[in-house]
């Protein structure tokens, strides 16, 4: 067993850094965790649809992290208009992210029917901008779409979409079923796929009981665990890790009761920025993939975003002297975080934070 | 509409009213919530697998709530022999309840392999006892076995046990799947069937946020719960009400991590009883079954079990002249139970409680 592993510049293709306070607390974490470019999502308050917010939000981040590339996205939206994307794309604007209404953290404003961007998706293509899909359609009871499902039904949208657009560059992000994995393997190049870190051990067991394993896509069955590992484990450059790390205060991941009596749902996401690669690394080698780590968290990304890796920004693990044990707790009173693998021990660390 | 409803003596056939201090604070609940025969799960600490134990437990629940009919299980386990079993039916023990190892709150003490109790089913059969069967094999991973279709692989079991024991009546407790109705309505009268209030509401789009909605077996898709709706519409006399309610203290509901580092998971459960019959009652007319309701609360239960109902035990619903809410909190301090359906108003309240 190899005692040290350097890597070739990590890259997260898929990370949120909120706004604010938790802004100021979070990107930090990001180069902690040994990323050195990390891709960002426009799921704030309001939305990121406009290019010059998205530009402002990128000047907040480079001021608190300057050391990390940060690549940006803007908010599929009415407002996205194709002038829009060729307004973004000059200013450097990597992606689109696409959020199906409702399904998620700061969603209400998500869509609900992809054709009517396809004259966005065409100039996105033209510009050589990445499509960016929460791969889940919205629950319907009469239809029998849970969260359980709702991924497997998102994947007629994305051969639709990837049919239609040949060269448009198109991550289904945070995949969690067997079925959105060979869907991906089987499309052409130009789909891509990003597996986070905490969907490569939960499954739903796991879930059910504890708020702090609970995001969307919800983790499903241990088959489809499976189908991600193994994904991994074939070195198929279409998959590549982005995080989905999502911090949320502790007091929103705990069951609440208002004075008027309402009863309030904890919310989703899971939180692994601050030792996001000596996790990815613990995880890959438990099962069988440490091989494949180089790939899974820089190569495969760098070479599809065609982001490559800057001269000195490699990364070295080696395994700690001592456990190496995950906080239990970030910040402190409305911006405490309990992140995920809290208290779990990891089997590496970085050389150099 | 109605604004009135005679009901003949309602009965819960799957009820938990623990041990302590929490005994004394819910046993009073279940004739509050209009249940006269309540049918009590022996998972204690240690769990009922001897007699005398049901018989100094059921003692202790006539002293708390002496109105009520309290009908006793066993705690299927080695202890629990051929010998024990013609004891137990002697003192008027009703049946016995099996839990596979590890599946649920306080049941691992459970079993593993059925046939090994074929002697104790037998026993059982030639008593006239119960066999009550919480319908879910453990998880594993290699063999894609999750709290998802945990139910599902169950059913080979009760099928088997079944052929086995024609004479034997089975209660397969809590389903929460289209199979299971499936299953129990293709098998002969001597196979019945549970249903709790809360798996006839949730589904796991409402289970994996909120903790309070946590139970085993968890909530499904939206076509089970339709198959539990349409299993009570039919009016088949094999499907009844029990509730499987369950109290915890809300501080088993929350997240929590140890001074060490210990992520606790929440324990699983839904507590219905203080306000049973008018939930089902609610319930039931929100999916067009109200005219059921009598014989899904009362009679069908009633007949298998061979329990009728006591002159003069009736109970009245009536609409609330003011909706009527769930009271958030029950208890206090470490005895706080969090309800379900904590906050939410219901159609009908009982006259004479």
């Amino acid at each position: 067993m190899a005692d040290q592993i350097v890597l070739p510049s990590p890259a997260d293709f898929h990370v949120h850094v909120r706004q604010g306070a938790m802004c100021e607390l979070v990107t930090p974490h990001v180069a902690l965790g040994g990323i050195r470019t990390a891709y960002v999502m426009p799921n704030l308050v309001p939305p990121l649809t406009k290019t010059e917010n998205v530009l402002a939000y990128k000047a907040e981040l480079e001021r608190i992290a300057p050391s990390v590339e940060w690549l940006m996205t803007l908010y599929l939206h009415p407002e996205v208009t194709p002038d829009e994307i060729r307004k973004a794309a000059k200013a450097g604007v990597k992606g689109v992210k696409s959020y199906p209404r409702g399904v998620t953290t700061n969603s209400s404003s998500g869509i609900e029917d992809y054709g009517l961007y396809y004259p966005v998706f065409k100039a996105m293509e033209e510009e050589g901008m990445v499509l960016n899909l929460h791969g889940e359609v919205p629950s319907d009871d009469e239809k029998n779409i849970s969260i359980l499902n709702a991924e497997k039904h998102f994947l007629e949208h994305l051969r639709k979409i990837a049919a239609a657009f040949p060269n448009l560059r198109i991550v289904l992000e945070h995949a969690t079923t067997a079925e959105a994995v060979e869907c991906v393997a089987s499309l052409p190049a130009n789909v891509a796929c990003t597996f986070t870190a905490h969907h490569l051990w939960l499954t739903i067991d796991a879930v059910a009981p504890q708020p702090h394993h609970f995001c969307k896509p919800i983790a499903k069955e241990p088959r489809d665990r499976a189908a991600l590992q193994n994904a991994i484990k074939s070195g198929n450059p279409k998959f590549f890790l982005g995080s989905d790390s999502a911090p949320h205060p502790s007091a929103s991941k705990t069951p609440s009761i208002s004075d008027s009596g309402e009863l309030h749902s904890c919310a989703a996401g899971c939180y692994t920025s601050p030792f996001l690669v000596p996790l990815v690394a613990t995880l890959l080698e438990g099962f069988g993939a440490i091989d494949k780590l180089a790939g899974f968290v820089s190569d495969h990304g760098r070479a599809f975003y065609k982001v490559p890796a800057k001269e000195g920004s490699s990364v070295t693990l080696r395994r700690p002297a001592v456990p190496n044990q995950v906080p239990v707790r970030l910040g402190e009173g409305a911006l405490e975080v309990v992140p995920f693998w809290a208290g779990k021990e990891l089997a590496w660390e970085i050389v150099n934070n």
